[in-house]
């Protein structure tokens, strides 16, 4: 069975919330889950549920908090929930690791932790944003500020697995983020990316797309450097975050304002879920030797629930050995076609 | 008096709104208005108006349609408005240019036209973002898709200067687009640019800011490469969009929704004006030797006014001679400290 680790300190609104999405996903799958954290805090949010039998308490004494900076973190606080978490993967204790905390820290510590994957020169944050169709999944999104085109391929071709086998999708349409659509457009880095994306037969590429074109859905998975896929996710984020507010604050703002937001109710609604990160759980750090998810901070117990789900499918789905694989064989066919040795870039 | 050539053919609408604009633009201001365009088509336009004193109809054979490739227009449409446009200004006969067309096209025309700015290396796309506080300065969104360091600094002083001189804004404050917000983070042009961003007293530079904080107006200018620059634009506009569009439908969908809209209509008008970008006008290409304004392609009448009163804020505030002046005194700092020999970058 399944044994995912989850932190249960991580997450703006509190351990009951992680511990609440838990048990919904305890209630809808079977696997085995070990909740790390402080004893005293999770303790008695856990007894309110009673003792169930595929739950285990880990104590982990320390917490990051979500503005501590990730490399101090990780020199300081390796008992941590994210530390001592990513470590039962280690220590061959649990298969996957999901938290809601400190996004730079789950990263840092799953790299030292786990270490990169064979064949992969750098590992990504994927994120889930939602489109007019359903959702493309962007990355990377802040693991690496500086990328190399190959970075960029090896990005969609982890992107395009992960879909492939997690979410059942059929050779996923794979888009390069430029500056204009046509490919002799956009920067030193996606013109040479574009060049790498088209090459292979690995990927289902449609070509370059404009940060416009991003929310009509047109690409499943979306590839830029985690400098620019940080931008967008979190100027977005903000605007939506700010939407949200405003149709809130309108519809609490007086009688007339709250008749009139009563009949719109399902028009609000459907609008604010289309567009909420919530729906969609949370996303791997892709290209690491283990599973190691992160969810936003803001997650309520229903994006906790699907991500930990998300981690039961990818553990199940075996994503990691598929990278793997593919990865050997982009590097053979390179190396057949005479070797660019670029796939073998930052593999020392 | 300020002589404003005028893209009568530029922009979704038709030059219906772009008379429109510009008689708007007359009522309020004393200027003169060069109108560019096909004779045939905006005659019966103007005549709509009846003759008017202070407009000339300048007759361009041919126009550039939005989704031509720049770099085509620029070998073949030299008589267009937008090409012609702009020769006015090399001939004498304008200050200055606003188009709402190609805004590549006018990129390529202005550079190709009116040649850089003295001690500018590169000029930068400048737009205005609708902020929590009003709105804030974004370049580059576009003309520069690889930059250095240097390029940064000065898009962060022409960018100063411009909020200064055009909208009396005292020392504006300038924020640098990065990940994270610590200025040990980010990408190696941010981390270059950060220093030399804090190295100058010509700015009033407050620091790295991330994505989600350029909604919250922290800054009222924001610098980064027009890579980055372009997505967030063109990504947060395709969010307010779809979210207008959303709203929209949903007030069209039914009676009992019909009624609640009208109910809320105040607070859906805030809303959508707040984040609309059409409230601000047009933005200029920065460091041109000449005066460029960019508006949105969907710009309304209210807009095309805006930014035609904003060309002339430009030129009678003398802005270029500022941009200028600064640019000589930043280089002569630097070479009376030993000179790090960036500030000649390009300037070949």
């Amino acid at each position: 069975m399944t044994r995912v680790a989850v932190d249960a300190m991580g997450g703006d609104r509190g351990p009951e919330t992680i511990v609440q999405g838990l048990m919904d996903a305890l209630s809808t799958r079977e696997f085995e889950a070990l909740l790390v954290g402080d004893e005293a805090v999770i303790g008695p949010v856990l007894d309110r549920y009673g003792p169930h039998p595929r739950v285990e308490l880990i104590h982990a004494p320390h917490v990051i908090g979500s503005h501590e900076a990730p490399s101090a973190a990780v020199r300081r606080k390796r008992d941590s929930s994210i530390g001592l978490g990513l470590g039962l993967q280690r220590e061959k204790k649990a298969d996957a690791f999901v938290s809601a905390g400190n996004t730079g820290a789950v990263m840092a510590f799953s790299l030292l932790t786990l270490g990169r994957l064979k064949g992969v020169s750098r590992p990504a944050v994927a994120a889930f944003f939602p489109t007019k169709k359903g959702f493309s999944l962007v990355l990377d999104v802040g693991a690496n500020s500086d990328c190399k085109a190959l970075n960029l391929l090896q990005f969609a071709i982890m992107g395009s697995i992960y879909l492939s086998y997690s979410f059942n999708k059929a050779r996923p349409e794979v888009a390069l983020l430029s500056m204009g659509e046509e490919e002799t457009k956009g920067n030193d880095l996606t013109l040479a990316a574009h060049d790498l994306l088209r090459s292979t037969e690995l990927l289902n590429f449609v070509g370059n797309i404009e940060g416009s074109r991003i929310l009509d859905g047109v690409a499943d998975v979306v590839v830029c450097d985690g400098f620019v896929g940080n931008a967008i996710l979190k100027f977005g984020e903000s605007i939506v975050e700010y939407v949200s507010e405003t149709i809130r604050e309108s519809v609490s703002s007086g009688l007339k304002a709250k008749l009139g937001a009563l009949m719109l109710k399902s028009s609000f609604q459907t609008l604010v879920k289309r567009m909420s990160y919530e729906e969609y759980g949370g996303a791997p750090l892709l290209g690491i030797d283990g599973v190691s998810f992160i969810c936003h901070g803001k997650s309520k117990a229903r994006a906790i629930r699907s991500a930990i789900i998300s981690t039961c499918d990818y553990v199940e789905e075996r994503v990691n050995e598929h990278i793997r694989e593919q990865l050997a064989q982009l590097s053979s066919q390179d190396t057949s076609r005479g070797g660019t040795g670029l796939c073998q870039e930052g593999q020392g």
